[in-house]
């Protein structure tokens, strides 16, 4: 079995010679104190913790799973000493506010921290990934009571929180949604119905629970405008036990050790967090931040699945690999066969180019909200409205799909228990469906974001991208030439629109992928210049040119064949 | 949850309209009284049976799994009892010899047995799906006296029957194997070593097992050519228990019902089968049927997990789909939707086409044998030798990637157990690895058949493919340039190929993905012939040129630009 190793060394190279995310924070008064010695500290800090705390679980939590009895649910074994660990050291306070009680640490230390949880072990992450979407909501749609009870315990993590949004027939369309929350004299809010695939909704890992749950007004209209969200503890002030039942968790494809539930509420008392009729709005305040952290998911998933088939194909051998001379072994390592070379060098440049873009991007999350100059921030909220649903989609789909590759390289060792690798991509399979489908992020970015102002802001967006571009490097001509193709298709995609607005959704998902490939060429144009000459980063450049930028070519020709299609 | 119902019109359809499957066979002697109602009849009754015995103990296959105790493995509910109406029924004989006990009766019906079978219950399937290979081995290679002993009780499926080739160290590789055989006064042999993933290797089916054992003659020269083949049964015809145990089994990704073993032979009693130094070769005899019916588990897996999202998208709703008028309902039906169309037709298109391929393909191994004029047969050895890894690699690989898929239409509710399709796409990822793994496949393509005789065996393949195009019917002609683009960056191939002999085995997957869409695009065409102007038929056909055919250019450019890369 091969057990995650939180590669910090690399990470903290991308993290400041590519990204040059110090530098840049540096910018911001926020974080004028936080210099890269600063950052490499915390990141080798939460590296230890992961290895040595979080990783070494991860088998346990799939084979023993959580275990519902009687609305109660017990955490696999070592899940709650682990999660004591993890709240005590201060680390789910990474990037929250120092007067709610955290370290007030740039966003992309925390982001950085979430992708090696999920790599070490994506189920007991689930735990605490929500904990930072209910601190943002809170804090900036809370009301000052229910920020003096909850902001703090959520700030550091000695409460967990939940996300109740979906019920059985409301899943994308969040809309559809039933519950009801009667008012009541006192100003609180009696809430009922039913809501699915809660993660955590129920567990023994924090004292208590914080459900923030999306339901409907009496008097409410139907549809998305009808929604407003309340806050149910678990547990109430008096330590009097609320109405929001677990009746039950679900059996899963992986994920064993994150119990989802079923959460039925009954007359549960509760509060209203921000004004009636924006539930949805107070809790999209944080969806940037949640695809971001899904999107690490995908590349700290991928990391594990590669890191075993690194390893398993070192030490293995099979068959005379050609092009080798005769070794005076019986026969050559996996690693040095054609097939097996190019899945791990590829899936090697979709992790790294992944973290450029991750990493940037949690960087300009900051940036947009702290930059004392508006055109920077709102180019900094451009980066994250364009990338975040292009990274969450293309780098989710890559931790199941690469990790499967990988998987692949282990031959049958790969499907069975053995090496672990089979969790992986078992596990890795929801983050394509969670956090909003990654069909529905190739609508919002064609549909909603691209085609809405006619692909003005797209435009301008991928200005800056070829600003940073350096024509004089050999590979960069070539990166423009792609950014070019992709703001050619985009132009047609707009004009087409206008006289089909069906087209979009059958090629959003062509467009998306078309965006993924260019970035990533572009995140490694960016590697590229500044990586010493060492087959660790050369194999995977050179995979990307070979392998993967090669996709574009069908992509394109999809949007254009579909383009082809619509009456002029 | 949805269970799989066997599509036998559709098969039926396909096998006898589109492959004319009953007219070729007539012209052997061996079937000339096998007519169209005969076929239909047979694929009838074999439908209702897999239907009723098979797919309902599918779920609890995969929930209760077969269980190991001391060296005895019990299987899941249900399934000894469904395996003795199966043999009683006579299925496993379907395509054995009349002389052996069997009905004599065209291989593809046995394919198209199987597809079904491994739709409704791939893990069960595994314990009868050697039997075939087993029975051709001995049948070609046994003794007489070994046969006397063992052929009809395995044509019959009275006793099953295990391929016990691989060792920890030895998988791809078989030649590494170090499994000894010792040969004894008597005649008999003492073998001794330890297999892994022998599936079927220890159960409660049947009251026999017959194991044929790869192992190594004391004097035997190293790697493959010093293998020899051994049966082993579990018991001797004086009813005593042989030194074959079972020592554990593997806990793996899916096919929990069907028992992975560890298998030690400790000087167990055994013969040889064929001559000494001759084991691969004994074995090799099945193989392509052994593929062909790998080919069609991936097909029968694709057609089930696509049951599953078909219904689904058909009952359920969530939000307005682009380019229709409001209905009533308050959101429009999941199968509405352009992302999720295209999902379900792409699917529907690789099955069908699939299906045309694979069925033919079963025509054509018995065409093979028993056609009365050489040309014909090695026409059909031809096309048995090149579409067999095509069809091996390309529907294994979609009914994982493609089954994915068609779980992403569930949402949530296609990751939690629920409706049975996580399940699917679990027990489907093996097919990638076994029976030869699709990166072996697509060097045995390439290198081994193409290459071989510089592309002259695979051109007059290619020539009798456009032979069966019809120039006159629109959709052709593309076709055809389709077939000679693929000749193009053949015979590129075979030139760059005598400068450098790595270039092969970086390319063989694309080689092989290239072959595999324009076969499936040539299915198309000659079902696009003859299928009535129903969407059942027209939207997979257009899917298939609009979101399956333009992957061609991603493959053909990966490939030219590593042709470019060989020095001239």
């Amino acid at each position: 079995m091969s057990v995650y190793q939180p590669p910090t060394q690399d990470m903290q190279w991308l993290l400041a010679a590519v990204v040059q995310a110090p530098a840049a924070l540096q910018q911001l008064q926020a974080f004028a104190e936080v210099d890269e010695d600063l950052m490499a500290q915390v990141l080798e800090e939460s590296g230890k913790f992961v290895g040595e705390a979080i990783a070494p679980l991860n088998r346990q939590g799939d084979e023993v799973g959580a275990q519902w009895k009687d609305g109660s649910v017990t955490m696999p074994p070592g899940f709650k000493d682990a999660y004591a660990a993890f709240w005590h050291a201060g680390w789910p306070a990474l990037a929250a506010d120092v007067e709610d009680g955290g370290q007030g640490l740039p966003s992309v230390l925390a982001a950085m921290l979430y992708e090696m949880l999920s790599a070490a072990n994506h189920a007991w992450t689930m735990a605490p990934g929500l904990l930072h979407g209910a601190y943002e909501c809170l804090k900036h749609h809370g009301s000052e009571a229910l920020q003096k009870r909850y902001l703090e315990k959520i700030a550091t993590g000695e409460w967990l929180a939940t996300m109740c949004l979906t019920e059985a027939h409301a899943g994308s369309d969040l809309g559809l949604a039933r519950t009801k929350a009667v008012p009541q004299a006192d100003g609180s809010y009696r809430v009922s119905g039913t809501k699915i695939f809660i993660s955590g909704g129920e567990h023994d890992l924090s004292d208590n629970i914080v459900h923030l749950v999306l339901a409907r007004l009496p008097d409410a209209p139907p549809g998305p405008k009808g929604l407003s969200l309340f806050l149910v503890p678990k547990y109430y002030e008096d330590g009097s036990r609320s109405a929001a039942y677990c009746d039950r968790i679900e059996e899963k494809m992986g994920l064993h050790g994150s119990p989802t539930c079923v959460m039925r509420f009954e007359d549960a008392t509760g509060w209203i967090v921000g004004e009636p009729g924006r539930g949805l709005n107070a809790m999209f305040v944080m969806m940037n931040a949640a695809r971001l952290h899904v999107a690490l998911q995908g590349i700290g998933l991928l990391e594990a699945a590669w890191q075993t088939a690194d390893t398993y194909s070192r030490e293995r051998r099979q068959m005379r690999a050609p092009g080798r001379g005769r070794s005076a072994a019986e026969a050559d390592l996996i690693a040095e066969h054609p097939a097996m070379r190019r899945i791990l060098d590829t899936q090697r440049a979709w992790i790294d180019g992944g973290r450029v873009l991750a990493y940037r991007t949690a960087v300009e999350l900051d940036m947009g909200k702290h930059h004392a100059d508006t055109a920077r921030r709102e180019a900094a909220q451009r980066w994250c409205s364009f990338v975040t649903p292009v990274i969450k989609a293309a780098f989710t789909q890559q931790a199941f799909y690469g990790g499967s590759e990988c998987l692949q390289v282990l031959g049958g060792h790969g499907y069975v228990r053995e090496w672990g690798i089979e969790q992986i991509v078992r596990d890795a399979r929801v983050a394509m469906i969670y956090e909003g489908t990654n069909e529905i992020q190739a609508i919002d970015l064609l549909v909603r974001k691209v085609l809405a102002d006619a692909g003005t802001s797209f435009g301008n967006w991928l200005d800056g991208l070829v600003a940073e571009l350096d024509l004089a490097v050999p590979s960069h001509p070539r990166v423009l030439q792609r950014v070019e193709a992709l703001r050619s298709v985009t132009r047609q995609l707009c004009e087409a629109g206008q006289r089909d607005a069906t087209l979009a959704y059958w090629v959003a998902d062509d467009f998306l992928r078309v965006v993924a490939i260019v970035l990533l060429d572009w995140a490694w144009a960016q590697i590229g210049v500044r990586a010493p000459a060492l087959a660790r980063w050369t194999q995977p450049m050179q995979a990307m040119e070979r392998w993967i930028a090669p996709e574009l070519r069908t992509r394109i020709a999809v949007i254009e064949s579909a383009l082809a299609g619509v009456p002029a």
